[in-house]
């Protein structure tokens, strides 16, 4: 069971408060973006990824980039002097938006941008969720194509909210798998999704949906002693239903092994044991 | 050219502020609809339209109905005692949200829905826009395939941002076309499109992609003293650039002819015309 985030520490432009404005485009539009890091002992993991990936991001929607430093410093701030102060875990997330506007969609001239932060109470998560593996479902919701955003961590997240109301009980579904309008394979509904097939490693090509998680590309290019190649390409819901081994990825999580989808149980099997074990020690 | 719109009067659940929490799920996901509505006189025009579009939107993201005679309530206040209190015509923006949330994309039980009602400055366009109509361009930026959300109102907006941004002079070119991933004319960043040949008139199919205008709807379910069929299905844009006649619609312009679109001059024709007069005399 997930542990309710019920406290939560606030950083908005530097201030310790907890609105923005209505005018706010993030709110308006949802014209932002957004990463959500894991924290440890006061060190956001994978920072310099996180970041990489929400300048990229910036680049795409064309909003001013973030000044690195700034945010580094206000996440240190909301360890080291909000309510967080001497919690060893933490889960840290940026929101950036263009900032204020006007009513329309056209982009106002020296809007700054808004940046939030916020610390969150680290979820807990069952220690048999990585060691035994979980119970995925398979969406109803598809995820529709939309290369002009595919792979960004947007704010524009109706199809992931439509999906995961599909189900309630996720003390037994700890996950949902979300097809595309086409019927490919593409991601769960807060994680990304490899499987292991005749000594392949496979995890769907996100060209036209989906987005891109820190933990799928620290996947991809690391390197494994372990006799598989990569592939990201597309993926059909039969070949995925017969796969040797499944896992999914975030940054919170990790890597969780898939035990069940649909009524197949799958093993935990050397591979995703061996990457799931090298991303941890990456991630120390 | 048009007036920014600097004046603004904003109730957030009953009250006078202009901020709403950064856990709202409309900041944190666009995780909401939203309407914008002609006002003149204190009345909110096609107000019955607005509010089943924003009910049938409701349904599709399984949200909570929106107490009708509230949000009437609410509108008048704005007009009646906020500083619009004496104005002829304004814009009424409603933005309806999922309410506050926790980090996840899962729905917290019991959650209240944000209701945001912005009375703003009504925009200043050129006489002549409506007169002799107006000059688009085609946008580059195509609108992506999502069944799911087709039609509806909401806060996921990033497409028509981006769309948007393409062009600045806005004094010569008042709208940008969008087309679909599959190259079929869908809407305007901010408007419905129709379009007249060979004695019918024609408007794109919005069920992968698009927003259902009120004013749109209004005009296809409209008796007209002409000798026209209407058509809602699949346009090329060769087939759209060789109209005879083209209009753009939205609640605030109401009908605009277009005059010009790439190298090709449009007159205003005969239907345009009509159509225009019905629609303006059913908005008095």
């Amino acid at each position: 069971m997930t542990q309710q985030s019920t406290l939560i520490s606030t950083l908005v432009n530097g201030e310790f408060i907890d609105s923005v404005s209505v005018k706010d485009r993030g709110f308006q539009f949802g014209d932002g973006l957004f990463e959500t890091i894991a924290v440890a002992n006061n060190k956001p993991l994978l920072w310099d990824q996180h970041i990489q990936r929400l300048k990229k991001g910036c680049e795409r929607l064309k909003l001013p980039l973030p000044d690195e430093s700034q945010l580094h410093d206000e996440a240190l701030s909301l360890f080291e002097e909000g309510e967080f102060k001497g919690i060893d875990k933490c889960v840290l997330k940026i929101i950036y938006t263009r900032g204020e506007g006007g009513r329309g969609y056209q982009l106002a001239k020296n809007t700054q941008p808004t940046r939030v932060l916020q610390c969150h109470v680290w979820p807990v998560y069952p220690d048999a969720n990585k060691v035994n593996g979980i119970q995925i479902r398979l969406c109803e919701s598809r995820l529709g194509h939309n290369p002009l955003l595919a792979g960004l961590k947007h704010l524009n997240r109706l199809e992931q909210i439509i999906a995961r109301a599909e189900w309630q009980n996720y003390d037994d579904i700890s996950e949902g798998i979300m097809l595309d309008i086409e019927g490919h394979v593409i991601e769960g509904t807060m994680s990304n999704v490899f499987f292991v097939q005749d000594n392949e490693l496979i995890t769907p090509g996100l060209e036209k949906c989906g987005i891109n998680g820190v933990i799928r590309d620290l996947i991809l290019t690391t390197q494994y002693d372990l006799n598989i190649t990569h592939s990201v390409r597309n993926v059909d819901l039969q070949e995925f239903s017969c796969a040797d081994e499944i896992f999914i990825t975030n940054s919170l999580i990790g890597v969780w092994p898939v035990s069940q989808f649909k009524d197949v149980s799958y093993p935990v099997g050397p591979v995703t044991k061996h990457i799931s074990q090298t991303i941890e020690k990456i991630l120390q």
